[in-house]
Order: C-alpha cells, then structure tokens, then sequence
C-alpha cells in the first residue's frame, strides 16, 4: 500500500498532506486517535466499542478505518444507531441480535483455515451474546458451530454434542446463572475454552458476579475467562487462537 | 419420663427442686441455657456449636442434654478440645476428620429407615465437610452412601455413580471452588439436593463465596443451600427430609 | 406412550421422522433444546423460565412439551406476555400475582397427597414471591395453607398459628429486609424450612443481600435457603420433598 | 478544681507550667493530645481505645486522665498488656472476659440511677462481647441485668424473660450469625434497643457482616446499631440514653 | 376501651364478631395482620411501611388502626399514592417532602414533653431524609429544632449551631457522601446521637454505603446508626430516648 | 499398551483384577479418584492440585498416575511435603520457587514445538507466581522466555523487550497491584494473552481484586484471564495454545 | 470590600440589617448555607453541587454567591435545568459536555500563572468527565492542554504526546474501563498526577469500581486519586496544585 | 556523569562492559530491571517497595542504585530484614516506627525548599503511617510539621493548630477507623490534601475501606487520595507537589 500511496503522491494525484494522514500511526479525529497500525501490530484492524459513541462518531472512525483498507467492527450497536449509521455507509451489515455492525472489503476472500470454533450457550437468553461471539469470529474470518441450550441441568443434551465440541480447535462457552458449563466442557475437550459469563439471573446472580467467579474457580484446567457480556472478547481471543493453526502450517 | 421424675419425688429420691430442673423446658447454666424441649418440638435434641465454646463449657451442656436422655453431638470440636472432654467422659466418640464428637444412649436402637442419603464430594479436599454431613446423618439415624471425587471435571467419575445417586432419597453435595457439581447433579436426580459450599479454593473463590453463589444461582431446581462449609446443616436437613417417609408410612 | 407411537408408525398414521422426534431426549427448537425426559428423569417436567423469553419463544417450547402430555409451568411472565401467549393457548391459565402461566391436561386427577406445606410470609410485600412458592406448589400437586403478615416485630401473630405451621411436612418461609423469620419458625417445627430470601427493603438491604445472609447464617439447624426472589425453588423444594411421604408409603 | 489549681499557683505550690497544662483543653502528650474537657463537654472522661496503644502509652494516657480526677476506662486490652500497666498502676481493675481495664476514684460514688440496662446476648459465643457492654455501663455508673443465651432458635428462653426486658429502660442485644434476636426483641419493647452484631459465626457470616445488615435491616422500629463486635459502644450508648431519666427529674 | 366494647356487647350496640374482632391482638385482613396491642406492648401504635404497599392496603391497614382510636403514620408515600388515599381518608396529612401520610385523633392532645430534638443535616440534598425524621418525631409529639446545611466542609456554619445542638435532648444527624458531620456533632454533645446515612452522593458512594461505614466506625462515642436513607427510623428512635425524661419524671 | 495388558493376563503375568484396574477410566483410592483417561480426553494427565491434601494422598494419587505411564505435577507443595514425598519418591523433582512437583517418565522426549511462550512479570514479587507458570508449561513440553521486572511504571523496560515478546507464540501476563501490564502487552502483539492477576499488593488491592478486575477490563482485546495467583493456570492454558500449531502442522 | 459596605452603611445607601448580611461568614437561605468566606478561606468560592437541586435552588445559592462578587460554578446540571437558570441569569455559561455553568465578573481577568495542565483521556467515551476536569480549570484561571484518546491499548498514541504531558505542571488522567493509562502517564512524569477513574465499560468494570481499585494501586509513586467520575474533583485538585507555582514566585 | 564515564573508557580504566552498564537505562539483575533514569524521568529515583523482597535482592537493587549516585529509600523493612541489610550496607539509616531504611549521598545538600508540608494524624494509632509519610518527605528533601492524634471527636485540638495547618505548602492527613479528619482539614485550607486511609479500626471498617471511602466521597473540594496505609505515596505526592513552588521561582 505504501508504494502505491507514493507513486500517487509522484503522479499528483495525492497531496502530500493527504498522504502523510495515510501513513501515519493513527488519525487524529480529535475525539479519536484511529489506530491505523493496529491490524499490522496486532494481526486485526482496531475494534469499535460503540456503546457510548453518537452515530456520527462511529462514521467519522469506521470512514477513517475503511479509508486504510480496514474491515470494520463496531459492537454494541443499537438498532436505532444501526439504521442512522446505514443511512450514511449503506454496505454496512447490521445484525441486530448480536448487535454488531461490520463491513468487509470485496478483496478479502472468505477464511480457508481449517476447524472451526464451537460456541456453546447454556440457556436460550445467552444467545445474544452468544451471537456477538460468533458473528465477531465470523467476520474474522473463523468457521463457527453453534451448539445452544445444553446447559448442565439437562447434562444429556451437552454429551449429545461431545463429539463435535471435541473436534472443535478451540470452544467459547457462554452461560449466566451459575455458569457451570464450562467446567463441564473443560472437561471434556483437550483445547483451549474461553468462557464468557452472562448477566442472566436473578438475585444473587448479582449481574453475572456469580457466573464469573464460577469461571475464574473452575476445576477444569485449561479455561481462561474474559468480562461479563463480553462475547466480543470470547470471539475475538477464540479467532486469535483459531488461526494458531495456519501459522503452524507456515512454519512446517 | 415425667411419671418417673414424679414418683421420685413421692418417693423422695429426688427432691423438689431436682424435679422442678428437670421438668424445666431449659436449664439454665448461666453461661447457657440448655434447651430441654428441643427434641420434642424439633425431632432432634439441641445440637452444640462447639468452636467458641470452652472444654468446660461443651461438658457443662453435653451433661445436662445427656441427663434428660437425649444424644449429644457436638460440632466443630478440635482434636485437642475433644481429648479434654474424653477425659472427662469417656463414653463419647470423636471423629477426628469431621472433627464431631458424640454421645448415644444404649436404648436407641439403630436406624430402620429403609433408603439412605447419597453425601457426594467434588474433591479429595472436601473430604472434612463431607464427613461432617455423613456422620451427623449417621449419628441422627440416617444410612449414607458416600461418593467421593467426582467432580465435574471429569464427568465420567460421576455419572458411573449415577444410579446409585438416583436411587437415593435425598442427596448432600459438597463441593468448593466453582461448585457447579450441585447442578449436575440437581439435574439427574428427582428427589431434593441439599447443597453444601465449601472454602476450598484460592484466589477469586474468596473462601467459598463462589460456591455458594453458584449452588445459589442454580439452572437445575430442586436444590436448596446452607452455609459455607456447613456440613453439618447438610446432614441435618437431609435427615428431615429422609425422615419423611416414615411419616408417610405412619400416615399410610 | 412408546407402545402407542410404535402402533402409529406400524400403521402410518405417524411419520417415521415424527416418531424420532417424539421419542428423542429433547427436542431441538434451535433456540431451545426442550427436554422431555426431564419428567421421567426429575419427576416433574422442566419449568420454563420466561424472564429473559418472547411470547413465541415460549409458545415454542410450551408447545414441544405439551405435545409430550408434561404439564407446563413459566415462571415471571409479565401481564402483557401472558396475554399474548393466552390468545394462541387460550386453556392456559395465568396468576397476575405470582406472575406464573401453566397448563395441565385433563387427565392430570388434583393431588391424593396427605398434609400440606405452609407457606409464611413476613410482610405484605412479600406477598407476590409467597405466591410464586404457594402456585408453583399447587400445580405440582400439593396442598398449601397459606400465612402471611407475620413478621418477627409482633411475633404474637406467629405464634398464634404455631400449631397450624407445626402440622405442615414442610414449610416455605418467606422475608425481606432482615429475613428474621426463618430463624424463629425453623426454632419451632420439627420438619424442613427452605427459605426464599426477598429483594423487598431499602438501603442497606441490598436488594435482598441482608436476608440472604440471615437465612444462610442461621442459628436454628433445619434451614436451606433458594436464591433471593426465587419463590418458584421455595414451592418446587418443598413439592419435591412433601411427595417424599408417597415414596415411603409405596415402599411400605 | 480551677480554684484549687489557682490557690495553689497563688502559694507557690504549683509552677505556672504545671498549671497551665492542668488548665488547658488537653494535654499534649506528643504521641497523643489527652481530651480533658471531654467530660465536661460530653458528660463521661475520654474513654481510650487500648488495642493499637503499647502499654506505655496507655500508662501515659491514664495518668493525664486521672490527674483530672477523671474516671479511666481503657477497651480492648489484652490480658498481658494489662498485667504491665498494673505493674505501674496496681489500683487498676482488669476484667479478663470483656478485656476492659478501669479506674474509678474513691470519691465517686455508686450508682443512684433508678432502672436499669438490660444486655441480652444470643449464645454463649457473643458473651465476651456482652460483657464489654455490661461492664462498661457498670463502670460508667448504670445497674445492669444479664440475660444470656436466647437465641431464637429456641425462642421460648426469650419469652421466659419477656417481663424482665420490658421491664429495663434501654436494651442491649448483642448478637451474631444471623443476629434475628434484634428485631424479635425490638418487637417485644416500649424503649430503645441498641444493636451490637458479633462476628462470631462463619462462612457466609463475613466476619459479622450478616448479623450487621439484618440489624440495620430490622423490620421492627426502635433499634438503632453500633459497629460489628463494639460491646463498649452499646454499654456506652446504653448509659447516655440511661441517665436521661434523672435529666428529666431535675427538669421537674 | 374495654369496658366500652363490653358494654356496647350487653345492650346489644355491638355483634359479639365485631367485638371479639376488636378486642383480638391483631386484626387479620387477608394481606395483612393489623397489631392492635403495638401501641400497648411499644408505646407507639404500628407505622405502616407504605412503599410496596398499594392505595386500596394502606387504607385498609390504616382504618383497622384508626378503629382502636391509633395515630395512623404511613411512611414512603408517593404524592399521587397519597391523592388516592386522601380522596378516601380527607382528614389525613400529607407532607410532600418527607413523604408522610399521618393522621391524629382530636383527644391526642399536643405534646407538653420538655427539651427537643434537634435534627441536623449536611447538605441541601439531604433535606427529604432529614424532614422524614423530623415530620416523624413531631407526629409522634416531640418537638424538633431543624438546622440544615451545616457539613463539615464549612466547619464555621456548624459551629455557629453549637450551643443550640448542646441543649438538646438527642440529635438526629441525617448525611451522604462522607457522612462525617455525625462524628463532628457526636464529639460536640453529651447526649445521644441517632446517625442516617442518605444514599446522596456518586461514584464510590455506593447508594449510601460509604456514610454508613462512615456512621459505624465513628471515633465518637454516643453515637448509634440506622439504614440507608431510613429518616423515619432516626426520628422514631430519637423520640423513644426523648420520652424517657418523662418516665424519669414518673419515677421521682 | 492395551494391548501389553492384554498379554500380560492371557501369559498369567498380570492378575484380571489388576488389568481390570489399570483399564478402568479412573483408578478409586477412595479419598480420590485418579482420571486414567485424562491424557487421552484432554490431551495432558491429570494434574495434582497439592494444597489440601496430605503427602500420603500426593503419593497415592501420584502412583496412581505413573502406573499408567503419565506424566505427575503436582502444584502449591510446601518443601516439607515435598521432602516427605521425595523421601518415597526419589525420582521427583522440586522447584521451590515455583512449588511445582513433576516427574517425567525417560521415554517423554523433550519437546519439538516450534516457537516459544513469553512469561512476562511486573515486579521483583510476581516471580514466585510467574515461575509457576514458566515451570508447568516447561514440564508440560513447551519453551519458555521469562522477562521479569517490566512493570509499567517504567515503561522503556517494557519496550526494550518489544520484539522478543511479539515473536512469542503466545504470552502469559502475571502482575498484582493494579495489573496494568496486562492491557499495555495486548496492546503490542497479535497472539493471544493469558493474564494472571496476583494478590501481591497492599491495602485496596483486597488480595488481587484489584488486578484481577483490571485484567477482566482491559481495553485491549486479545487478553483472557484465570484465577488470582493462578500461575499453573497460565502455563497450562499457554501450552494448549502453544500446541495447536503443531496440530495445524498435522493438518497441512 | 469590607470599607466599601461599612461607608455604605454610614451614607445610608445600605440598611444595617443588608451590610450584616453581606458581612456574615454565611447567608441562611433556609435550604442551604451560603458561604461566603469560602473564597477567603480557600482561595476558591464555594462550588455548587447541582445533582440534587432544583433551578430555584440553584438560583438562589448563586445569587448569593455572586452579590459576594464571587465566581459561580455549578456542577452537574442538566441541558433542561440549565436553561430554566439561563432563563434568570442570561449571563451564565453552560457548556453541555461537561454539564458545567458558570459565570466569572468582568473584573476577574484571565489567568496569567505560567505553565499548564495536561488533561488526559483513555477513550472517547471519557470525553464527558474529562471535559469537567478542563473546564473547571479554565474557570479557575488555568491554562489547558487535552489529550485524548490515547489508552494504552496502542500506547504509541500515548508516548507521541509524551513531550507535552512531561512539561505540563500536573496532569489529570481520565480513565475507566481498566483505568490503566494513570500508571503509565504517572511513570512517564515528574510532576503530580491527579487519577480520575470513571464508570465507563461493562460487565466487571462494577460502575467504575474496577478503574477506582488500579488507580489507587498503581505501582508508578506520584498518583492520587479522586471519586467516580468526579472530572471536577480532577480540575479542582489540579488547579490548587498549578497555582503553587505563583505562590512559589510570590515567597521568591 | 557520562563525560567521566567516557573518560575511563578511553584511559581503560573501565571495561566497556561495565560503562555499558552504567549508561544504560536500567540494569538487569535477572530477579529485577533497577531503573537507573527514574530520577532524570521522574525527579526521584526508584523508591524499593521492600515487601515482599528478601535482604538479599534489596542488598542488591540498592547497590546498583547507589552506583548512580542515587538516594536509595527503601519501604515497609521490617527490623530484622533491616538488619541483614545494615550488616552489609552500615550507612543506611532504619528508623523503625516509619519502617523505612535509607540512605543520601554526602553531596545531597540539605533541603533549602521554602514552606512546609503539614502531617496530620487522627490518632495514636495512625502514627505508624504518617511517620511513614513524614520521613519519606524528609528524605526527599522537605520540611514537615507534624501534628499528631487531633481527630474529629475532640475537634478543638485540632482547631488549636488550624494556622499552622492553613500555613502548610500541602498537607497530608492519615486518619483510620471512620476517616472524617480528610474533610474537616479540606475545608479550613486553601491548598491541596493528600488523604491517606489507614486499616485502623475493627469490624465494619473492612481494614480501611470505611475511611477510604469517607475520603473519596469528601464533601470538601480540594483531597486526592492514596492506597490503604500508603504513608509514603502520601508524602510523596506532598513532595512532588512541595517541590513546585521552586519551579515556579525557576521560571520567574
């Protein structure tokens, strides 16, 4: 991309001032300083957290991103600050269960890794966020399975899918309450789990307090957990080691 | 009993103010006040918290319970304390893991309730507070089947035991750091589940406080919860329960 | 059941793919894994949780188990959903106190159970989690004698029904604020108390903390306490273990 | 006593310096400014907090009190530390149960007060705490009845000595685990209670935590609390509100 | 009264159901059991916790009160709540700000007690929670002296009150935030002091919890602490004290 | 080595009741149950949580495991036990920073992964933390960097190990206080992070609370977290992610 | 000023009763206590608090304030309360980021102290608070550099401005989520930094405690720390600092 | 100091080795990174946080601070580690109320900073803590005035000293158990407060959080607060702010 930035500088057909902004580390917005060197640091273009951004913050950050080429992915999006948004970028995708609001540029082809992550909730009111993991390691380029409601209460349809949750290179579990699932998938696999606890309950759930501490004890070794709600996370850290693989390939 | 304190005293063998003691619904030792009427009303005789007590405090109460003929079981005793207490009364027997010392008198006879409590552990170090629910249910007539170390990390361990806890009248499950062997367990049973938190764990189990928030906040239904580490309340209540079904065969 | 299916497969009034999915552990709503065995496995079939459910996320699954002859039972559904779900399932019958909606089949003959469960309640604001316990109760089948108002600040209300609570094979007690009331019934029967702590108080209450902690820490021995609100756990516990009285009757 | 310390300024028995430092608000020890107004100011002497003080600095502070013709009543100390201070100060009493150490003048006498303080403690656990309470209103010249041991586990002890509590002007009621006796007592009662949680409990008692929010919580109406384990501060509570009666009697 | 019902009984004025419903300890209706002897155990008839309470239960509760010839006092009324029921009771009283419903029968003469109480809040926002005390105190016959604004931030504006503060028979310190005006007033006066957290503040407030540690841990001595915002309790406990000066008179 | 088993009994060189226990999927010692298909299930034998359990039951537990050729780590053994279980196992090592206690059997050869984990600790006191970690991924087979002592108040420390870090396969992040490293090394790389809090710290940092919630917050995205002080944790999870590119190699 | 009112008083241009008034430490609003000598005192007038005040309120502390000839600044107003103020005193600022109004006299001109203040902020979403903090500094005289967006997610956004925020007099840092950016500016420094820590983020980040908790453990020495969002508390302390540097100039 | 170093590299009077050491930025002693530009950074050299560090690495850390002519202050040294150090090192000063063990260079002239910084301590108890946060200011080259045991509960003392406060450059006020002191201070000054909390108390004072809260929560504007006991984060942020007033000469 540099080389073509300079031969447009060379031709004339752009400014200098234009191209240093191209080239710098991150664009000051004021409000925002857009990490343009975040994909080449960290192996992703920048996340936006959109939940306490106005509409028009989100454009003038997801232009800038796009401007360099970036995917973008904005999470917590409400539906009402998705169609304003829309209105503006009309490529935008937004799904509102997952509530979030991503684009892709045409050259980048889908995923050829192998495997696949399997995101798995315990109750149907996980799977909002159950959702924004999976859509996050989607439009990272992962191939997900979904497996959805087989939390422990019911421990015959978890083991149903056991075979397939093994197979998986790395599982995110999602569940509120107690949160007991992932110990029992950590159990049972021999790959990584990230587990996201969830704010559902009632009482002494205290927002997901109980899920979470649920997760940080777990008997089973090799769980590691990431904030309450945060689906993003689990599909974001589940992607990073999802593509572990390939880098293996490139070694060999 | 009172017929017999009566003709003591139209006998005089006993004098009026030893009946008037004995006939009290306590006796009062300054220190406490021994609760006479407990087992009438309760079931079961008072049961002696043990750990602020002093040696002469537990002998001064396990005396006056032994006197109205009713069992003594006090809890928490340390191995030391229990040493100065044999000294004194060398019919009482201590169990140096559940750290319970008791007393039963010759007339009552062992146990004839049919079907038995299934007391389940996570782990090897639950072990003490799984003994202390086992042997209160033993020593207040209970039969116990344990099951120990089948926590959920490795689910095989519990579910080869499966039938044998579905069999069961009532179920104690102790388990620490994330407890969620409470709700697998609540969900392949019909009868209730007592569960029974334990401070086992480190770190952001923060003595037992995830455990209970788990077992609190449990997808499975039938399962109630008593204190932190509270063995003893866990064979305690499932002896209420297990009791029921002779009330129900008396009904019959 | 099985017979019957296997019948109308043999003589093609049931599809083959229709049988497998009436004879499957669960069913697979996708959003939901309904799970029929649940009764046959836990003696009553899964209760549906409607907090965090749509109304057709909640036909759904009502749909799936009635299908299967299970009662059904959804627990904290607000007016406006029930009254949605009612104009699909007009035969469901919904309490606006307990927020509970359920259904049962004709061939569901009312409870043969002797004795009945006492519920208590402390105050006129625990009166709607008092009724989810007492509701819940009697659909699963038992009888319940209702008392209320009877806080521990004029405790010779309470006293005045000893004899009443005393009869009861098991008794549900619930209390906000300071949650007192389970320590002075549990003093005074000889059966088992679960204890639904309740979020109703102000400061220092914690919305529902304190009570929690009281009936937790209590000084009397037969307590087990649900999850604050949970007034569904208190009436499904106390159900669970009063049905206990007709195991021992059949093994007699 | 200003008139003494002038007389003998006048007839040179006392330097200016001394008398100047007799005169003064406090004196300044260095280590700590000793409060000898606070008598007058708030009707009882500084009272001195023993438990981060070495016994030096408590000798130091005791003497500045005394040479004030103040009482002296020191809390918190440990029976060691004690016996070092009456090495120096041998008319000091130590009681080793509510560890207070005091001092009163010859020239105050006994108690005229009418009515009398009543302190109640739960269990034999909480009665070191008690005692500080007792002990403190004795010291600081209230008659006190004891009644210990009446937990509500067996509440028919309490009603035992219902008359008696009605009876006092003031109760104390020193409780810990689930700390319900408050409000049972606040019930019973026409006068103020003054609540004083324990930390005697475990697990879920957080060191007294349990016994702090139900008495904060309290459902019954005259009960106000001091911090967890301050038995001196409800003996001192107790005495303020105590001598209010001859406040009144002067008013007539 | 008695008299009065029994004669009412014989000439035949009054049904014996009426009668016996009059005389009982408590009336029960239905949602509620109205305490008919509070007044005669406690001193002051029962106050009725209006938040979780609808308009149709108060006016229930309250003209069960006002049958036995009770002060009626309803507390956490919202304005429109109050509307409905003054539409129905147009003799009762409502105080916008504390509030307050209150009603008084012409026999309660007005209060002829000496001395007041004084009821001192920190800052403007604290002013509902402090008139909650002081409307309280006042129904209830005491009279209140009010000083607001005087937080410790301008010690001067505290001071200026001193002597007005000293003379009084109890003081209610009503403050959020640090909540540290209720030690400065405590090491001020030699009478007692009731502390009220109010949950005004933000941030590391926590709702109330840092002036309620704040009031626990006073490193002064007389003072007792009630809950989070809980006004009336500060006003009901300060007038139990107040009153005592009147049995003092009594007894001499 | 089924096969071995199976020889051994048709040449009577292994008894039936001994293969039947070397085949079992756990061995029962009673006090435990050693999970013989922990390896096969999860890729790596079970590992020994020391805290709780006593050098007879390690010795037990760990024979156990040899029996079957696995691999033994033991984690949080104090020397002592250490020595006692050394004296029976001579051929067990220990590292007594680390309280790690392993054995590896002369046919595990060392390992051929690619690449390295980087441990990564804050300050001088997070080694003993940071070296369980480093230990349990090396015995589990991976290579291991360890920089230490790069907390972020001195940032050019950390920066001086940029590439070394962004080079590792993965990073393990250990720091207490306010575990603020965690966040700036997410912010440096493209591989995943696993983040330890550790309790060392003072005051408000309520035994790694304050990390541990540091961690769970950070606004860099690749980062999950394990329990306070769970350096074992950290290791174990590192290696499983470490692995996988060798299973994208197996793959290629 | 004091000469001006006192010739006032004797031309008779002010009335006694007027001139007391003014010359009052304080003024008596009834609501509130107005202090005047608050600017005297602490070299700053007395700040409004506006969270829990009405328009009325306000206007009437403010117009108090400024017939002092002081500066007014209110805090936490809303767009709506502002505009009822403005209404009545349409020479007030309001500036709808920081919820600030203010209003300075002519006769206060502008700031001429050397040097700066470096506000910092994580995110954009901190932007509210952080303009708190700056604008409260402008209206106190300082001079302001902001630096936003600059976590240390990409901390080369962060170490670009490092110049700058090293040559500033103090510095405010804004952080919530982890709250990690304070450690990091505070070990880049020499000058104090003024940690505000706000409740931005989710899930674990419990309102800002998460960001409050790292602040007050930062492992870099020169931090301290103010409430929750409180960017006023950040400006204040800020600018009480900067303006040291004249005093310095003054004792020179 | 680099031109000497040169020097002896030239004339080979150092190896090049040991100059690179010397000039790099810090120096890596395996278990520590000793930051050797801390002070050029920060104005003060790296302060050693001696915890949880053995004698040994202190020993260590120190000397390769001393070899840059660097101050060395050591925190929280207990006396018998203190010792082992003083063995090796004989110049370093322990003062052992204060716990901290330094040492100055003889060219580090004696202070000549105008002012002073004022600790203020509420009692006897907290004097461990202020010394700490006294001598560490001293060592660093302020002025300290300190004022000792003048907590709120006998406000006089402390107004007796209120000039002497108001004259402070800074103050710094240490206070346990309910922490009022921060406030009462923050109001009588015109400069900055640092507040240090400290964990003495009992009970509900949580090991200071009660007073860490009250001073984060302060309704006094110009306090910034620091870590638990943290006296010498307390003086050296007193110091870091001290310092300026020479600045602002500086630039004048």
């Amino acid at each position: 991309m540099l080389e073509n930035i300079l031969k447009q500088v060379q031709d004339g057909s752009m400014s200098v001032e234009d191209a240093s902004k191209r080239l710098a580390p991150f664009e000051n917005l004021g409000f925002a300083k857009v990490d343009h060197h975040r994909k080449k640091r960290q192996g992703f273009p920048e996340i936006v957290y959109g939940e306490n951004k106005t509409a028009e913050q989100i454009i003038g950050i997801a232009t800038s991103l796009q401007s360099q080429n970036n995917e973008v992915l904005v999470t917590r999006v409400t539906a009402e600050k998705a169609g304003s948004i829309q209105s503006v970028c009309p490529d935008y995708v937004y799904d509102n269960i997952s509530r979030l609001l991503y684009w892709k540029s045409s050259d980048q082809s889908s995923s050829k890794r192998e495997g696949y992550i399997a995101v798995i909730a315990a109750g149907t009111s996980d799977i909002s966020v159950a959702e924004e993991a999976a859509v996050t390691a989607e439009v990272l380029g992962s191939k997900v399975h979904r497996i959805y409601d087989v939390g422990v209460a019911g421990i015959h349809r978890l083991l149903h899918h056991a075979e397939e949750i093994q197979q998986a290179t790395v599982s995110v579990v999602i569940a509120g309450m107690e949160g007991a699932l992932a110990s029992v998938v950590g159990g049972l696999v021999s790959h990584p789990v990230i587990a996201v606890p969830t704010s559902v309950g009632y009482g002494a759930s205290f927002n997901g307090l109980s899920a979470l501490l649920t997760m940080l004890n777990s008997c089973a070794s090799g769980i590691s957990v990431v904030n309450i709600d945060n689906g993003f996370g689990g599909g974001y850290n589940a992607t990073l080691i999802h593509q572990l693989i390939h880098k293996g390939e490139g070694l060999a």
